[in-house]
Parts: C-alpha cells; structure tokens; sequence
C-alpha cells in the first residue's frame, strides 16, 4: 500500500475557500427555511416541536442539504425553492440521528457537542420528535411551493423514499445494528455504508436533478456523483473515527474500534481507506465534466468530504 | 344522566351482517395488499421485514383500511386500487402502535393478544420497523399504481401528513405522553383524542374520497363522517377500557383508570360517555345522506365503531 498522494485534479486554494463561503451561505439559508417550517405552537404538543428545533437547528455542516441547493442551481433553480428540498433533507437526517442515539439503539449522549435529543428531553420525546420530523421532510416536498408540476414532487418523494426507507437508509441501519461486534467482509461492509449513509447524500445530489428537472443523462450522472461521494464520505467517517479526538467530532471518537465492528479502517488499514476515497471522490468528479465551471463547487466538495476533520 | 337507547337509525341486523361480511373481505384484501407490498428480501436488513411484517399482518379490525376502501366505492374506485390506500394508512397506523408500545413510550407487552413487536424481536428493531413502516405509507400513496393523476397522489400525501404528523397523530401521542397522571378539561380531552386518534380515521374516509375525486361538498361531508366517528371510537375506547376485559381487548384493560388520566368517561361516566358517543354517530350518519344507499355499511359501520367489543 503507497502512500496518498494529493491527486492532480485536487482543488486549488481559491477554490476551496469559494466552497466555503458557498456551503456557509447555503447552510444558513437551509437553517432558516427549517426554522420557517418547524413554527412553535401554543398546544400542549409543543414540547414536540421543541424538540425537532433541537434536533435540526443545533449547526452541523448541512452537507446533505447543500448537495440538493448546489446541483439544483446547475439547472437554474433559485436557491429560495431549493432550499425546501435542502431543509426536507436535513430533516430526515436529523430524524435518523435522534433514533441512532437512543439507548436501545447507539446509545450515544453526545450529538455534535451538544446533549443528544434524548438527553436533553427524554426518550419518548425524542421517539416522537424523530417520527414527526420524517412525516414533515415528506410533506414538504407534496406542498406546491416545492414545485408547481406535481408529477415533479412526486418524483422527489419516490426517490426519497427509496433512499431513506427499507431499502436505505433504514435497512442499512438494522444491518448495523444486527452486525454489532461481528466481522464483516468488504462487499458487506461496502453496501451496509451504501444504505446506511450513502443513500441519503445520492438522493440529496438526485434531488436536485429532479428539482431542476435535468435529462435523464445529467440525473445519471448526478446520481453516480452522489453515489460516489457517499461511499467516500463514509470512508473518512471511518478515517475519523480512528484518528480525530471527540473534541473535533463533537461526539464520541473510537466508537468503532471499541465495539469490534468491521470498518473500511479495519480491513484496509487507514491509508487503504484513504486511498479508496480518493479513487472514489475521482470518479464522483468525473461525472461532473459535463457541467464545466458552474460545478466547481460540487467538485471541490467531494475533495472536501475526505479532506474534513469532522 | 339517562340510560342512552338504541338510536333511531340505527342500522337492521341485515345491515349489521353485510357489514360483517364487507369488513372481513376488504381485510383480507387489505391483508394481501400489505403482505405484497412488504416482501422479504435476501439481504442482511431481512430481519427489518419481518418486524415490519410481524406489525402489519397480525390482523385487526383494519377499520381505517375499510374506511377507505369502502369510501372509494362510492365514487366507483376498484377495491384492488383502492386497497392500496387502505395497505398505507394501516401501515402507519401499525407503525404508531409499534412506537407507542415501547418501554420509553406506554411500554406494553401486548398488542392483539399477542407479545408487542418489541417483545418479538427487540427494541431496535422495533423503532426502525416503524420508521420504516412510516416511509412505506408514504412511498405507496406517491406510487403510480395508486392512481395515474400525480395530482390526486399529491393530495393524498398532502392529507396523509396533515393527519399523522406534529399538528396530527404524533402531536395527539405528544399530549398523552405529557399529560400522564394528570387531569384535562373535558375540551382539552377531546383535541387530544382529536390528534391522537381521531386525525387518521377522518384522514381514512378523506382519502377515499380524494382517490374518488369527489366534489369537494362530496370530500366535506365524508371528511366529516370521519371526523365524528373517530371521535366516537376513541369514546367507545375508554368505555372498553373501562369495561372489557383484557381477553376481549387482546391488550391490558383498565389501564385508564390505574394511570390516572383523563378520558371520557372519567369526566362523563359511563352512560354520559356512550350517550356523547351515539350523538357523534348521529351527526356522522347525517352526512351520509346524500349517497343514499350505496353509503348502508358506512352507516352501519358508524354504529358499529360503538358497539364493538374490542
């Protein structure tokens, strides 16, 4: 195994300083479309809409939520609409992490250095808050200011639903928690991290497409970029997990290596993990040739997803 | 308080039987529809399935599913594509009862007389079986086998969020959950129920009448019905709770009264509360009139939901 080198097509400084203003923008455009769609009540309920604000305004870097204003804005699409899609997103990823972090699940306290959900309320808010917070990412994406073609909508909520259902999101889920302290071999590894997390951030590249009503081509190619950068984003989640502190993580760091399950780290050694990203974020830009400058921030972000230090 | 009579219009015991024979049917259709709808799969998740198949396909009364179904004939809907409809909101439905059965939430051991999806397989497993069961609900009504307009599938996923999400179902589950042990006004009791149970049973009645393409006086009316027999099952709930035994219920009875909560009949008694419950039956049935006899197990079914024994 060489060691990594910086690949040719690696972005230069101003680029990246170009992805950080841009993500920096479109996180805060997404915090306050969620903000704007999450309005408290005055019911008894209200602790529940307290909680899913908790659960998706605490920061983060809205990685999932900028792939879809990102790519979305390659066809065109003003970021002010986007931005729904960007906020549904996020908000079924948050929903994913309130349940990972309860005690019958990861038992995790900790959630981007603040108490997980479940700890600063209690268990059966955070249930509930989580489910609440799936059914809103859905009806966000069925109400017309997210597009005025219905069949458009319904695109979107067909392929959100296959990424976060059964057969993603969820599914890659039970398989990690059914895989607790057992060794995996390297496909099983591959498509656990591929349903798990790698889903969500493809539909998050897709929605876009589908928001901008791209050519069967450039959705492929969207797609394929997403599903790249998806598996490369695990891969140095893993990279992470055994080599940054819980100060930089905001959460507990060596989780994986304590509990004995198979990670990319694990089976090829963290500069074979390295080197697998960067073989990954190469194909993911690839996909982007097509779409020339105006996608100079997507390709900077796939070197960002394995450059990040949380 | 006066000791409630049999209404007036109260339905014959013919119709009483052909309410039989149409609820059996359309359960078993609705049955088969969830039993395809949620194949097993060869792959490491397959244990999610099996929850999600152990939570659906454990029978029930499966009212929400016939309410559907049997709306969407009125307007000439076939039962095979209506009972799509009816395998989604049983599904959710299922998913809520999985999530409330857990220890965090009313921790109860059974459900239809059998051990509770958490007791079956184990905690985790039964948040993600429900997760997932909420993304198949959704998934289903945005598919194109629902209906061929993406209008009417939108207006569908529109109702169907409304009904379950934070202003619906999981805000009504929010306001039990925070009210334990605590007395309510008889009107806060009934936006609880409103929420907690009431939401997805008028959502049922609505939804056929959305697939039917009813006119919106048509929707009003039915969306109505809906409303007033879900307010009078929940009604007719606390009464078996009050009064049943866990064998009939299949689930602990008097739980009511040993949580110390508000319900019905704690602030009505018992024949207040039926007495309250038949009014609600009347006003539903008043709806029906326009459709006539098409609309006889609908009717039949307004005063079954208060005369069941489980």
């Amino acid at each position: 195994m060489t060691e990594p080198t910086i690949p040719a097509g690696a972005p230069r400084f101003s680029d990246a300083a170009a992805l950080r203003a841009s993500m920096s923008a479109h996180a805060g455009l997404v915090e306050s479309t969620i903000d704007a769609l999450l309005p408290l009540t005055s019911g008894k309920e209200n602790k529940l809409i307290e909680a899913m604000r908790y659960a998706t305004l605490g920061g983060g870097k809205r990685l999932r939520g900028y792939l879809a204003v990102e790519v979305a804005s390659l066809f065109g699409v003003p970021s002010a609409q986007s931005a729904r899609v960007g906020a549904s997103v996020e908000m079924l990823h948050a929903y994913s992490l309130v349940h990972d972090d309860l005690p019958a699940m990861d038992d995790d306290d900790l959630r981007r250095g603040q108490p997980s959900t479940h700890r600063k309320f209690d268990e059966a808010t955070a249930i509930l808050a989580g489910d609440a917070l799936q059914t809103k990412s859905f009806e966000i994406l069925a109400e017309a200011d997210t597009h005025a073609d219905a069949s458009v909508r319904i695109a979107l909520i067909l392929a959100f639903a296959d990424a976060s259902g059964a057969a993603g999101m969820v599914g890659g889920q039970m398989i990690d928690m059914e895989g607790e302290g057992q060794s995996f071999p390297l496909d099983d590894v591959r498509r656990l991290h591929a349903l798990k997390t790698g889903c969500l951030i493809r539909y998050s590249a897709e929605a876009g497409a589908i928001l901008g009503q791209a050519t069967p081509d450039e959705q492929a190619r969207l797609r394929s970029y997403g599903t790249h950068i998806g598996a490369a984003f695990q891969i140095a989640d893993d990279v992470l997990d055994a080599t940054a502190t819980a100060e930089e993580l905001g959460k507990t760091a060596g989780k994986d290596e304590a509990s004995g399950k198979s990670t990319f780290v694990s089976l090829l050694g963290i500069k074979g993990a390295q080197a697998e990203a960067e073989r990954l974020v190469e194909l993911a830009v690839s996909e982007l040739a097509p779409f020339g400058e105006k996608a100079s921030n997507l390709k900077a972000l796939a070197y960002y997803v394995i450059q990040r230090r949380n």
